[in-house]
């Protein structure tokens, strides 16, 4: 009660903000010394230093069967040589279930407090996290600090928001009185929040802590113990988040092994093992598409997936053409592509697009928006931070392959020079132009900075195109430029019908990839990018079951 | 919005009730004169007996491309002849792909009202319903006027305050105002409820309006068009239910396919044509394990279940074993058995039932159970009505069956007089003694009038034999006898940890196989009994998707 109390107030803004859906956040974004201290950076740093070549020890779970780690810098094409303990399926299963029965009758106040403490201590290393992050994904420092720390703490207090006020919707008890005519049938009722059981959370390579901390604090707000199993190229970040919450549980009683960690390798991958497992109930994931469906189709499971999808943009008319190209190539140059909501499809028509001082072409757009991405890569002092680099050698040979589509090559993909990192794995964005006949070029998604600029006949074909992408292959974003009322309804209720989102005419310093905690349901659950939310509410209802018992009132 | 306005007091009520779960019924359970009219009764039916051998033409689908029905009645064991129109799969989904863009598009508000307009227009018919289940279920008189009528409305209404508060949970738009430091990004953000697509409702032959109009009303108030396929047995209480939809339907200008009946034959199902049809989102079915298993693995579906499950008693210690044995003898009476909530395996100590005035031995309580089941049959007045008939030839054959079962046979099936019906298809309870040990016996759902007392070592035994079946084969109803404080927890936590809702105590006029609406959450979704519930939040937010859209603000 007394975690529960001290948290108990930023509880009470997140549940609002989720239903507001205004802006909060719990957490500051800004790694500003002012908000984190004057050394915190230089810590943050020398710790993730120390950390490499060694024994990760922090976590509570006993008897390693072995040690294991193959996490490499796609800033140094070095191996970190950080080893995790290793455990067998079973020992993992079976301190689950040892853990499951405290946990589970822990309140839902404590489990709130606990969860919400651990991400106070999580904050005191948001910057170890965000070198560990940067040297697993590849990601620049400004992303791997705010994805990986305060964006990821806020999703995370998100789904202790929303577990805690689902658990609290109805009540624990009730007198059920019934009149039959002479006389009433009076029954006690009771309503019981019965966990699933046993959560495995599959975590992805480049959003270590984001992607997953939803998954794992969803599960363990509603009492069910969590397996976290990330994925072999990105550990570290996400060890640091689980070490942190069995600190929180061993403090307060509790078995540590209600959140583990379950670090595997890449030539002894475990994910299948673990979630075929009869005893977990409950499977979080963020990755492929035919590994995400597998696991959608496992019976007797609750399966929550984050899969790909192909994000298209649609050019129909703009106030300022310029600065439209300009948000479109940061997006296109953030994390080198790698994120789940950036564009890949860009949809203008051949007639060009609208402007209030005319028609700018399909070609004069192409120019502007290629002139953009070089403009940003070559501008030594955001360029080299904001491109990052790329997590996996294979997004690379993808990234050459693109200048082999039909098409226009418009922008061939580089190399440039990163100032702190001189072997960096680097690749900035490859631009083809194709025409909207050659659907199955641009009908899957093709992961890294690879943009195609698709030539429709008209805007009502980049709308059908855009939506029949989302509908058919999934869709996480989408972007949109209209400056016609009857278009940008089109456009709403047409991606809607996709279960889509649409960022309509982002200019300046917000992007289509950015979706926010407390106010943006990040994938919408309702196309195949996907079968699940953050963080509405079947997001942490489907964790457990109510079970109501009853009994005739004794009078 | 004036049929909103008209029905704006009783959806509050439903609403509150939903939340309070306390008792609340919008329709008079009893066929009162007073209530009903006068008249009600003998006008229903006269347009039940009229409606007998002739084509069903009060449906809105225009050219048939067929009339088909094969319903027969239970007490009669003669077919009802009443002729259904028949579509193909492919103008079935035509057409109801055709009204989804004006539904989808009729406001939430207008939705409700039109739906609890419907049910108003159903309570007029509530006695012709009555007796259309009576003669193809076999359920008693009030039990068909109950099951089908007055509750299955408030299922419905339950459904709809359900649906309307979910729709509501979330802002339509909020401005999003993010400090940045020397500027705020602001951005008009606006939230879109995209119901998923066409929604398949397939119903089972012994509930064929109380266990479909969830999924219908839960579907339609979502935005989503309904094909509703009731099971070829009994066809006519939910035909009515559709009719009368369409009516209200086509009084607001709005299209009568928007809820459609997709009657079929036994010798030409086309439940599986109808679910495997790419268009359709969402499906609803109550009936057998293993189509509804078949129908939760198809891919890109969203799927609610309601299968078998074996429903466990724990007797272990009673105030008064006599009424004990009385409520649970008309558990196993009620409609023969023939309830999804209906009782299977008792569980007694082999060293007996704790009482306030000593033992009684499992002997004893068999005895004083036969006892009480021959009485109720017996009493002329009450015992035919109780029973009512039996709707399936093959449930016949396995109550004969249960009579080889290894073991002790207390009580054989037997026949009786139903005064108003000299030819119905009735059988009695049987009632057989498993031991334990012979858990493949009892280890499966035997549907019917059928009882095993099964003698365990101990309560202990019994409460884990109950967890087991629930967890592995599944359960939707439990009752337990105690009046220790720590083996009601024990079991309060067990059964709990199977999804599965326990009545305690329960003797005089209130049974373990009734769930209300409002209160009870019918099927958890828990165990494998079905992975549904009527009507938690997920069984309604599942049928839409929240999209976002965004938009910076012009300032």
């Amino acid at each position: 009660m007394t975690l529960f109390k001290k948290h108990q107030d930023t509880l009470t803004k997140a549940i609002n903000a989720l239903h507001a859906r205004t802006f909060y956040a719990a957490f500051a974004e800004h790694p500003a010394p002012a908000v984190y201290g004057e050394t915190a950076d230089a810590d943050g740093q020398a710790k993730f230093k120390n950390a490499l070549g060694k024994k990760f020890e922090e976590l509570k779970q006993q008897n390693a069967e072995g040690w294991a780690g193959q996490e490499e810098s796609p800033y140094l094409q070095e191996a970190l040589k950080v080893l995790y303990p290793t455990f067998s399926t079973n020992t993992l299963i079976d301190r689950a279930k040892k853990s499951f029965s405290s946990w589970r009758k822990t309140s839902v106040q404590d489990r709130a407090g606990i969860l919400m403490e651990s991400l106070e201590r999580i904050k005191s290393r948001f910057f170890e996290i965000a070198y560990a992050t940067m040297h697993t994904t590849g990601q620049g420092y400004m992303m791997s600090f705010q994805a990986s720390g305060p964006h990821a703490a806020d999703r995370a207090l998100e789904a202790i928001a929303a577990g805690y006020e689902e658990l609290n919707r109805f009540p624990s008890k009730a007198m059920w009185d019934k009149p039959m005519g002479k006389f009433n049938i009076q029954l006690n009722k009771e309503w019981r929040a019965v966990p699933k059981g046993i959560s495995l959370v599959i975590g992805c390579s480049t959003f270590p802590t984001w992607n997953s901390v939803t998954g794992i604090y969803g599960s363990l707000m509603t009492g069910n113990p969590v397996v976290v199993k990330p994925h072999p190229g990105a550990i570290l970040p996400i060890a640091i988040f689980v070490a942190e919450i069995q600190n929180v549980l061993a403090a307060n009683n509790l078995d540590p092994n209600t959140c583990q960690l379950a670090a595997d390798t890449f030539d002894r991958m475990i994910s299948k093992e673990l979630a075929e497992h009869p005893e977990v109930k409950l499977i979080d994931f963020t990755g492929n598409s035919a590994f995400g469906s597998y696991l959608e189709s496992l019976p007797g499971k609750t399966v929550f997936t984050e899969k790909t999808g192909v994000n298209s943009v649609i050019l129909d008319s703009v106030a300022d053409a310029d600065k439209a190209a300009a948000n479109l190539a940061f997006s296109v140059n953030l994390y080198s592509g790698q994120m789940c909501t950036a564009p890949q499809n860009f949809y203008i028509p051949e007639s060009g697009i609208n402007t209030p001082y005319g028609k700018v072409s399909f070609d004069d757009f192409a120019q502007k928006f290629v002139e953009q991405i070089n403009g940003l890569i070559d501008n030594p002092k955001a360029g080299p931070f904001v491109l990052g680099a790329v997590q996996n050698k294979k997004t690379m040979e993808r990234v050459k392959e693109a200048e082999s589509l039909p098409g226009k090559v418009w922008l061939k993909s580089r190399t440039f020079e990163n100032p702190m990192f001189k072997n960096a794995r680097v690749a900035t964005p490859v631009v083809v132009e194709i025409d909207a006949a050659k659907k199955e070029v641009f009908s899957k998604e093709l992961f890294g900075p690879i943009a195609l600029l698709i030539k429709t006949k008209n805007t009502d074909q980049s709308i059908q195109l855009a939506q029949e992408m989302a509908m058919r292959h999934g869709a996480i974003s989408c972007g949109a430029y209209t400056t016609d009322a009857m278009v940008h309804e089109k456009i709403a209720d047409e991606m809607a019908m996709a279960a889509t989102p649409v960022s309509f005419n982002l200019t300046g310093g917000i992007y289509m990839n950015q979706n926010a905690a407390f106010s943006d349901f990040h994938v919408t659950g309702g196309n195949p990018s996907g079968n699940a939310s953050f963080t509405n509410p079947e997001y942490v209802t489907r964790r457990f079951t109510w079970v109501g018992h009853r009994e005739p009132v004794v009078g």
